[in-house]
């Protein structure tokens, strides 16, 4: 595994240069480039990365894994009464669907979706963000991890789109918080820069029927898992859901930051990361290695 | 498992009467709605199956899965510049979408997609229909499947809002041979009469790599395989995929005949028929009896 | 004229129970149904009403024709770079429209085109509710004219779908202000409390070449004033522009409060008021009111 | 008012260049772009023109005033149960509002209300193309007026757009001919060749309270008269309707062949002519001349 991982990024390295990094706002603006690491945890507890798996990056849309599993957590399949698990076959923030379908969002890792989500969590914890940030610490053993400030504050300046969507819920009844504070823990969450290794580690327990080695917790239990990944897979990466299916086989979740977390069910979990982006917003870099890897060592689920 | 697929359909039959049979067209709508049969096959040649098994029924939708093999087969990936493989978030005859994407169909199991595929394979065959007919008769190893010639005619006369489909493709030049004639074929790959039995067998060899133990032919490669059945699994149950996934957590397509196939790659195929439709379109028994058997045998890919 | 307004007054009366109070915020709901009054003033300084043309009502969206022309006012035709004067064919308050034209809206009717129209008057004046009550003040020369607090505030608490309006156009970048402090504003102008008879003298002025002879001042250019008239022709009664065209053919705007105003080029303006709205939210006793009206005297434009 | 319109020919003429001749059909694709006319036909018999006012052109959409004067005439106003009176807000072609709309085309100037209407006089005429032509011939006192049959055909091969409409509306039952028969009938009624004088005269009796000077027939009452000039005030020029009332201020109808026909109601009909299109499809020389025309001799209704 290890000589595989250092061979695919070597293969995929030279397609450097062809994606955009995220500029929207200027913290995440200023990465640089031409950064690219990968890790992979086992069931059975083996950590393999190459490159700049060890490097802190924003972990973005990455985090609305997170929130949902905290909001399956305290509120279970009540929470779809609120959105739905359905592709939504429309770009990430569009408004167009959720004012068609009355506010309702059409799944959690829509912009849309995680507001709701975040709205839901809000209205449970004293402190959310505090509180994300502990389980998220837990989840891969690293009580280091910290949101970035400035990150989490520049996006709040460019919140127009998302206050947008919390509004226009709002105006359906599907939003119960303030806007601004619910905002504000949004932004937080998306915030969190971790490594590599750390997501890799993070996200194991959804390849391990929903048990977390690292804290010794059953974060959820096989069923919920099983449906958690069938969420990813239909709807994790935006509007290139179908290809990443279609390419890679695995249920995943993207961000803007550059990263790529996916799961091999009753196997392993792995990160990818590369700054730069694909037109629908994914690393362009990260789901051409994942494509060689789970062509390579036969990975989709189907 | 014999016992196991009694045992379902028993806990099954009381849901009989909350779903709607399909009744755009008198041939659909006369269909007894109390019938209800299952089957499933095994990699390793073992045909299970219960109740209503072996009674025929209109496949309609089901046809889609054929029809994009076949295409596949003969095109290649050179498929993808007509259409896409993502989901849409649309109803699955909806021609929003299709105007704002100027004519490329999401995918190819939403009927603009069908129709397109339709439109590529018309101009490789002599004799669509019957080139279709001879290619499911081998998959499943029964030469007596035919199309229902009433049914066919009676969605003939149904077809505006698939002609419309095709007109408004054709504007965008993305549907290339005579629109009625593509209809005619299309019409009657939906009216194949098929048994559970029948399509069980017919989508054994998406289960086993490719390969089709009825015929002895290998019709997709191993990773083509993957890849459709990872368009099933975003795609296959129109705008219920993303629920499919979560309930059952298999590739799968249904047809408002009311049969759903679904794939455990690797192990099995299996096909369940009851007539009644939920609000989606979908068999509403037949979901509940394939979440069952999923959830019994922990079935899910995720 | 005199007894022509009492004698169609009578005659659509009975109308009133066949439509609804505006009741999405409960200081509208409260208002008496059976209301209904009208009031005509002539180019040549005639006054002329009937039933309740003195009672005060919430002027709701009228208030926009008066932040219209204010701004061309101050800002004359560089408006249009943030705005359109095309008929939307939407609801008032969609959203989707704004999105696909990227956050410029269609008409300064809808409320999306009346908060940019806000934002741009909110950057001009010190006061701009002030400024606005001082301006409705002198064009109608009834210097208690005052906003409602109540009826303000209670808009606010329900601002979401404005708000949402609001932050998809800062996320396009053509909305400048602070969201919130524009929201104040729009309200406190939709909120003012005017009669029939002061809305009546309040748009004389249309009527008169731009030219107010109740404060004596040319508001408006002769040319200004025909382009702001076709702007109400074509978008001013919300999603029924069309259908007030072909029954009434007068340029006009209406407001949920009830109220219509129209205007006779060259010969008169009219308000008539009643609290009942029809489907599409304009005065359903209004509409027919002015309907009789104009068929009686052809006062048709077309 | 004659050194009037040479003067004005004389100013816009530059503008030539700017626009784009309609080429979606080869048959308009050719013809000469810097040709220019314009006739003014008076309600007291007084003909007005200059420029090439005598060439002939393709009418285009002009035809869908004919064709609703004939509707109008044999059914009245049931013909708004299968259509409305609103402007769309959209593209003259898109499918998207008449999907939401279920089938029901906004106005009868859109291309799907224009084919409602056809529908509904096609099953009231033995030959509806000469039923048309005689109608037009009868109109302007020109019998030499036809329909050119090249551009005819030429239309009817690029009809997808509009077959797509025509059978979208048949799927929800709210087109009843056989869908390429009424398309044939509309392409012949858009191939009508008639000049700017041919259509100034035509037009004459919707400034003459629905009496045709020429025929001697009261094609119209005065009543239908300004809700069918309403109809074109507010829907008439495509999606630029409300720039043309800004503009201009007048009921008018444009085609893609570049003429514009407008009504001063009591007064004047008026055609103007130039093939180059702006990007709304409209005149753009044609625009200008009609906007200093009424600046000029203060012609705008509003």
């Amino acid at each position: 595994m290890q000589s595989l991982l250092n061979e695919i990024l070597d293969e995929v390295r030279p397609l450097i240069g062809q994606g955009k990094v995220a500029n929207y706002i200027p913290a995440l603006g200023g990465v640089k480039p031409n950064q690219l690491g990968i890790a992979v945890y086992s069931n059975d507890g083996e950590l393999y990365h190459a490159g700049d798996a060890g490097t802190l990056f924003s972990i973005q849309s990455i985090s609305k894994v997170f929130s949902l599993v905290q909001a399956i957590g305290h509120t279970g399949e009540d929470i779809w009464q609120r959105l739905g698990h359905e592709p939504s076959g429309q770009p990430f923030n569009s408004l167009v669907q959720l004012e068609f379908e009355r506010g309702r969002p059409r799944n959690p890792f829509i912009n849309a979706g995680a507001l709701v989500i975040c709205d839901i969590n809000q209205s449970r914890f004293a402190a959310p963000s505090l509180s994300m940030r502990d389980f998220v610490r837990r989840l891969c053993s690293n009580p280091k991890i910290v949101s970035d400030a400035m990150v989490a504050e520049s996006e709040y300046q460019h919140r127009s789109r998302n206050a947008a969507a919390a509004y226009l819920m709002k105006s359906f009844d599907n939003f119960h918080g303030d806007v601004e504070a619910v905002l504000r823990s949004y932004f937080h969450h998306c915030a969190l820069s971790m490594s590599c290794i750390d997501l890799a580690k993070a996200f194991s327990f959804l390849a391990h029927e929903g048990f977390c080695v690292h804290s010794g917790e059953q974060i959820l239990t096989p069923r919920q898992t099983t449906q958690l990944n069938s969420i990813m897979a239909t709807s994790g990466l935006y509007d290139e859901a179908g290809n990443f299916a279609y390419r890679v086989g695995l249920p995943g979740k993207s961000g803007v930051g550059g990263g790529i977390v996916a799961v091999v069910p009753g196997q392993f979990s792995v990160c990818v990361w590369s700054p730069e982006l694909n037109a629908a917003g994914n690393s362009l870099v990260g789901m051409a290695a994942l494509e060689k890897l789970s062509a390579r060592i036969n990975w989709s689920v189907f």
